[in-house]
């Protein structure tokens, strides 16, 4: 049972639009095999990376299509399934079982603040129709939160719930779960969603990652969790310190996607224009953004370094410091909006 | 210009289902018939006590031309046309046009938390572009907050952004938006949202309010209106007192709007099988609340005491205390969560 | 017994120092005479704008025999008497009955965030033994909440507590408070600290306010409450606006309390070097705001306009946009960061 | 330089207290004689643990002073020295420099929520004048944040301010702290206050913590540090869930610091009555709680279970279960509130 545990880092791959808005299938096809071929172990589309909000139902379901059809079992895929209500949702997790899907990723009911009764009815409702393996997928920051007490009753019930992807990044509420769910279901799988905390939630108990980081640098996150459960933990902990700054420039240097958006640009695919739109502000502030990942990547060999150079880029140890200030004054603020 | 401004009490209806949780539509349309006939200025469905994110896009089209062609222009129809990005949003805008709306409520992005900039740059699209007008929705609670400066600068450079539906509950903030906005458009429209704060909200300046009270007890909400605006201060200050007591017991003693639902039923409509599942604890719950509610309808001669009489019910004088003492907790309990 | 109840504009003043930090007792006694002789109802020292947590035990000791000794029974008293502990905040009240002032006020305890069930406890021992009346202060933006049913328990049990003085800024809270409290103690007095709802608040019920901005312009927080007592609507509606962007700048554009202490020195008084350390740029930023502020007073005719003018200033109607704007855009920062 | 860095398990003690709740000095001394002999490294008086803030300024000299005289250099000692102000705050410095203590560690001001340039305006005047070198002190649940920028310029400018502890329990924070500081000051140690989270924050670089559950169970906390610090992961990591098991049950169950007292009384220590009144409700929940914790502590040897055997006390391996399920229910409800 354990064998059939989720595991690896799964990454919850962004949608390339094209000029006017529309999905780009060639590529999306494209940067599945990209992504397939440098290590990722699973592919996650409809997640909030992949702006699954901004989709209409049926455009989820034709990203999920295509994929499936790119993938053709390489790797498994988790699909994010969340639609309107539970009849609506259930729907989907029947069309997504007919593709072959490993699993189905489900967030909690969002706009409303639901209390852990109702989140608790929501999936049980799910749990006990779906044809398919599900996910329970925990964003606090955007959705109801999936508590402890929930997880652990949901997968004692429910047989068909085997995972629970969790983006809050808090250490002690994973250990609680693991201690939670772990001695009655062995076969279930904790997957974090927090890119900057990789390697210690890996340390504590993780089975692996659902990381937006592993859609630009896939290599590198491949690297730290294999590093990570290798115990090489001084490699580990320098490449996890690297990520950290790169996750920061792209999560809080622009509205969440687009610094990811930026960044996979970089690495050589045509993301075209995002749904939500920018002022004439906030594109300027994108390519200044753009300039600085370009920077970051160039650190790694995954891109040249722009023209005009890096800031003080004469080699991986000098950071661009006076980005980092900014990042971290941006970090500093967002904590404080409570949005972190 | 100041004319046609948005004035009253727009209320944002609920949606009757059947027992299989499909929209009712005769039910609907006699709901319709019976809040205009009780004096409501106008309706706005798909609003948040409409539950609109748990309808299918089609369905929501469907509950606007149901209500439209029943309304057949007795009172004037403020339509949600979120959808799921602006090219949809725009499309449901043309629609609602042609039933022949009086305006759109869009409410800002939700699930991700935009900053200023990026809520700027949503509502000038659509504002530069919609054929109808349209109704800033702020619910900061749900969705991401409009600031504002925001409100000011779209208020000055779209002409089609007529007024702003605020579910704050803030003062201070209402007067903000005043003073920024009111200067420079005089036929701009500030209503809140928040029922508990109707008639201080009128007395510094509002022109009115999109209360879900006003789906239950339609009869007060607008006596409160017309005594507000007719200075009676006096008798308002009780209705007011009355209707937060009201406004608690449903707001917060069940899951969002369950208990609005509940407070319908008792007026005498067949509400039939909510969308979000209530576990087995919540379904008895919201039976010992209906109750609660009976009887607070009852003191308004709005329904006759449920069967066995009502805790302390021997007039209007006498509230049920121990109920109250209860909802005042659970509104406590809330307030400490950050979700009031 | 009704006679009795704590009614007015209480002016939590500030407390002027010299060059060197220490407290300016002749400067103090001269703001004392100053706010008396405009028509402020009672004083209150040692509450949050009077930074009594930056003093020590016996300077916050010190700055009440002061105050009583300069007022001479001229108005009544509310002194803040909140100590480390309940056996030290006894002893507190002890001297200030002394002293003779009409109440003291407490504020919840601070630092650790306190469930209900102990702040009653706290507020229990303390009116159980007190010597004098006492005023429960809740504000829960920076003390632990005291939430409704608390203090409906407290005004139940303990005839020594005698009213709130509420920061929250609430409406429907008060109304609650009102509702719980009222039948019982109809000598319970109900003020609000939130200078930008004083007029909404008097409307629905309270008895009258502790406002920061009355230790800057007392005759307009008096006009204030007269015009609304006597239900001058529009003329209080216009002031209300006016205090609200006063309020605003002074509480956002600084670190608070310094703008009302830049205000304050406008208004002719040496308020000298602040206790808590300003950085450089916050130096240059306080001078100004300091310029603002006097082109805010100057439209009342309580400063000249500063040299070189205002920002577009021929007369009330015409605001200094630009600097309406900053402050708009801090408060919407602040909000953001749930400081609001 | 980097041989004197601080490092290890500062345990910032309790304060037994008699029966009329002053400080029990042979109890303390007894105490502190406890500690050493069970391992940590450094005792911490002042902290958050030991309620600081309800003791008088001079009992906190005084709790230092017993301190100091009974550890006779035996292990370093980190004093708190917040006091009201910035003098008062130097004052106790020169006090503490002299009775030998290693560092003081100065939380931020609480009370009113400072900006990030007045907390860095706060700290670099003492910087500049402390006569002993200084730890930052960041607990965001209780007091103004100093957030990365702010370390890093303190931490650049003041060669006295030698560390921070951070209690926030936020991995990817003490990432960037240690990202933005380690460079230019290598002597500079980071303390994690959290002690859910005490390995994984001693992988990703911590250099130590000061953790309340050292002074209940200092013989756990030091083996948990050797086993982080020897590599032994599996043996570490199955005591760090333990160790969150009984920290969540005495952080949560109680007010704080209430849980820790009642353990240290369980090791068979008289606390005494606490400063905070409990009321009796409170108090019968204290009682039960106590008994909770005994069977944790049996678990471990350290205590003979309580009269009436343990819920489902069968050995290590069996947790007693329903209390778990009641502390993970309080932990989310906490969440929920943001306070956590």
């Amino acid at each position: 049972m354990d064998e059939n545990r989720l595991r690896g880092i799964f990454t919850p791959n962004l949608v390339p639009l094209d000029a006017r808005g529309e999905i780009a299938e060639p590529e999306l096809r494209r940067y599945v095999d990209w992504l397939i071929d440098r290590g990722v172990h699973g592919l996650y589309p409809n997640g909030s990376t992949g702006e699954f909000t901004r989709f209409t139902a049926d455009e989820r379901k034709w990203i999920v299509e295509i994929i499936a059809d790119q993938c053709r079992g390489r790797v498994p895929i988790l699909a994010g399934a969340a639609e309107a209500n539970v009849r609506e949702t259930l729907s989907a997790c029947e069309h997504y079982a007919d593709l072959g899907v490993r699993a189905v990723a489900i967030v909690a009911p969002f706009y409303y603040k639901l209390s852990p009764r109702s989140v608790y009815a929501y999936f049980k409702e799910i749990g006990d129709h779906t044809p398919v393996d599900v996910t329970l997928y925990n964003i606090p920051m955007f959705a109801s939160p999936i508590d402890v007490p929930t997880v652990q009753r949901l997968s004692d019930e429910c047989e068909r719930i085997v995972a629970i992807k969790d983006s809050s990044g808090d250490l002690p509420h994973m250990i609680r779960m693991i201690q939670a769910v772990g001695p009655n279901r062995p076969d279930f799988a904790f997957l974090t969603g927090w890119d900057a905390a990789l390697m210690p939630m890996l340390l504590i108990g993780c089975d692996g990652g659902t990381n937006a980081s592993s859609g630009v640098v896939p290599e590198l996150m491949r690297k730290l969790y294999d590093l990570t459960l290798s115990l090489k933990l001084d490699e580990a902990r320098r490449l996890q310190y690297d990520l950290v700054r790169l996750f920061d420039t792209m999560i809080y240097s622009a509205e969440f996607p687009e610094g990811f958006r930026a960044a996979v640009e970089l690495r050589g695919f045509r993301m075209g224009t995002g749904r939500q739109p920018l002022s004439a502000e906030q594109q300027v502030d994108l390519a200044t953004l753009s300039r600085t990942l370009q920077c970051l990547l160039a650190e790694h060999g995954f891109t040249d370094e722009p023209v005009g150079g890096c800031p003080a880029g004469e080699g991986e140890d000098v950071s661009p410091l006076e980005v980092n200030e900014i990042v971290l004054n941006v970090v500093s603020e967002l904590k404080r909006r409570g949005l972190m």
